[in-house]
């Protein structure tokens, strides 16, 4: 009985990164949508975010059922709770990867980031992919010096952010009104995302040392 | 023991109603700040946010604490996880006040909202207020009908949100940029906390009916 408990606790984190792996696709694609103005694939980010909702599910009717059932305690308990808080985290990040594929679609076959502004968005993107890898190697392997290197590439997205506003309100701006909503709106999500990879990294800390996460505004 | 037991779980659902009202008056007070370009109340609503984050520390302790000394089951053991994800949401709708707040703040002694989108964002600052308000009654009474009725309210929400992208896209636009992005996020931030309010209508539904709870993108 215990064995299998313990394979079932492995197969929720098993789950959980294979989740982490599919919202890692997810951004990388919205992205490649967006940067290409390819619809196709925009129209695939959004279609496959159903998997990444039906693997949310999977996992919550589990962990509640070893709650239910094994009565867990300590480490094991909080490991579960936490387990059903990423989950609703990573199915987030899957709808914002959403959100910046609709927004590709939106403007297809025009793109939706002018010329000067796609650096940054691009990097954006790179930042935010590179974290949600970085938060399935965090996961997996219980990787405490990995979670806070996260923090650190928050911290350039957050510059990325504002170096974004200095380009869209700047003077030499152009486009007018449509792409600078684009853009912004996408900045946020592109934010959005990788606070999720740091609030992820950080419960798993938390499961590993007993340190408190305290996640910013 | 068991009193003691259920007058915690009491004390937790208090809690929860009593955070969802100090939501209510930080959205309330960030578009009263927005709306009149008051920097200090706009401070207030920055300054306060750290008591809504403090009782989620609270409601996590006390729920951790049930769990794991009572390993309560069934309908307890979901009302507790539920609990925990609803203080979640909460917070975060304290962080998204917080965000209109900043906008607010960034602008004095100028306004951020233009004068003639200033009827749609005072529209959906109503709206989101209400939906909060809801909330709270939601969760003390346990109330299935209203929890309802905030589908319809979402609607609307969504409905607010296109019209100010057909204001700030339109023709008429003379404002440029820069008031262009901010009315775009504080769109996004008002959508968001009605968002978090149906969600947590919807846990609240869930626990009653185990009628489940989806959240869309």
């Amino acid at each position: 009985m215990r064995d299998l408990y313990y394979d079932q606790l492995d197969a929720i984190v098993d789950e959980l990164v294979s989740m982490t792996r599919a919202v890692r696709t997810a951004v990388g694609q919205a992205t490649q949508a967006l940067l290409t103005g390819d619809a196709e694939l925009a129209e695939q980010v959004i279609s496959d975010d159903a998997v990444i909702d039906l693997a949310r599910e999977r996992v919550e009717d589990r962990s509640f059922e070893l709650l239910a059932l094994q009565q867990p305690v300590a480490g094991d308990l909080r490991m579960l709770v936490a387990g059903l808080r990423m989950v609703g985290e990573l199915e987030r990040m899957g709808d914002l990867s959403v959100h910046i594929a609709k927004v590709a679609r939106l403007r297809v076959p025009a793109l939706a980031v002018p010329q000067e502004i796609e650096p940054t968005i691009r990097r954006m993107a790179e930042v935010a992919e590179h974290m949600v890898d970085s938060v399935a190697d965090v996961i997996a392997d219980r990787d405490v010096d990995a979670a806070h290197e996260l923090e650190q590439a928050d911290d350039e997205m957050d510059q990325l952010r504002r170096s974004s506003f200095r380009l869209l309100l700047g003077e030499d701006w152009t486009h007018g009104v449509e792409p600078a909503v684009d853009v912004a709106l996408l900045g946020r999500y592109y934010e959005r995302i990788a606070d999720h990879a740091v609030s992820l990294a950080r419960r798993v800390v938390y499961l590993v040392t007993g340190e408190s996460p305290t996640v910013d505004a």
